[in-house]
């Protein structure tokens, strides 16, 4: 059995599936894209991702691709055989409020994040100017997101009350959140900055931090 | 039992939900949303959907919200109760393929879509003028992620080779990108245009669309 994730270590999206395989307690091997052009080529559009994107898992020649999607089939295949982590409950009801706080996550967190954080890497890599509208105006949206995220978490671990993959979506790219000097909005709203500690500080995450170059 | 959709019969969301249910079997009320102040009172954000959206579900006191959560949870718990239709296959690898298309239709499919019929519609209803340069972007890139479906579609009926979920979720918007004249789209690409027909063809959205008004 050969698992084989094609992405780059730095980007949030490939970290989630390193995260979830980490949890899993999975041996698997990573195929660095090292060309931003590869991704591009009629020969990885055709055979790896048509929409030109990482990451991309072969599992023993299984092909797939969009990183939630991997993260399932990861977790419904092989959770429980090499650690007790679940992920994904078992539970109907627990299993669709984790789907729920999938789509929050994809449709109200991420998006506006990636605003703000984007434009604040690439000035910490490469020193280009930000355009400040645009962070400002993530930023904001972003606040009001965490905001509903305060109402969610009081009294509550977790999302769903136990770590799920709904939560662990949430680490790579907040965690670059704090690497760009941003980490006050999570502190400052305490149900939240409790959630962070509790999501980011296992073991497998830091492991994850401690082997790949980060910004 | 009483299951409870919370919507608005014209939006193709709460649509996607009626689709599901219908493919199911299974008996429900719909509760209307007449006014669109409704869901953005703090009693509607507190206790039905925290980012002031439809729709929204109630399952004899099982409370859940976004659309596709609802969709993966109401054929989780009833699929194969009242009627045969499976919609999530239980084998692993074709599950995963099916949340796979489920993230190009949010990431890829459904964005476009939106911006290019949203205006129109509402032209349509109330003789707005659209705001051609949005429409005409919006068409471009839908164009382009139709022409990866032309090929994702090569010798498919469908987008895991049975019905699911997956395709399910592409048709009430869609059918409105035909009410607003944009068939051609889908009508000038072969293997797209034979998707769609197998797709929108069915009994169950056929009856949707008699029992509701649309645009």
């Amino acid at each position: 059995m050969t698992i084989t994730v094609f992405g780059d270590s730095m980007s949030p999206f490939s970290r989630n599936l390193y995260y979830v395989l980490k949890e899993l307690g999975l041996s698997h091997e990573i195929a660095q894209q090292n060309n931003p052009e590869e991704i591009k080529t009629p020969e990885y559009l055709a055979t790896k991702h048509p929409f030109g994107k990482i990451p991309y898992l072969d599992d023993d020649e299984f092909h797939i691709y969009e990183t939630r999607a991997i993260a399932r089939y990861l977790i419904n295949k092989y959770k429980g055989t090499k650690t007790s982590t679940i992920l994904i409950p078992s539970d109907v009801q627990k299993a669709a409020l984790m789907e729920q706080f999938i789509s929050v996550e994809t449709s109200y967190y991420t998006p506006p994040l990636i605003k703000m954080v984007g434009p604040l890497a690439l000035k910490k890599l490469h020193g280009n100017e930000p355009d400040l509208k645009i962070v400002n105006e993530a930023r904001e949206e972003l606040e009001k997101t965490l905001d509903v995220y305060e109402k969610l978490l009081e009294g509550k671990d977790y999302l769903i009350g136990e770590f799920s993959l709904a939560d662990l979506l949430h680490v790579p790219l907040t965690f670059y959140a704090f690497r760009v000097g941003e980490g006050e909005l999570w502190n400052k709203r305490p149900n939240v900055s409790r959630w962070w500690k509790n999501i980011s500080e296992r073991e497998s995450w830091k492991n994850i931090v401690i082997e790949h170059k980060s910004i």
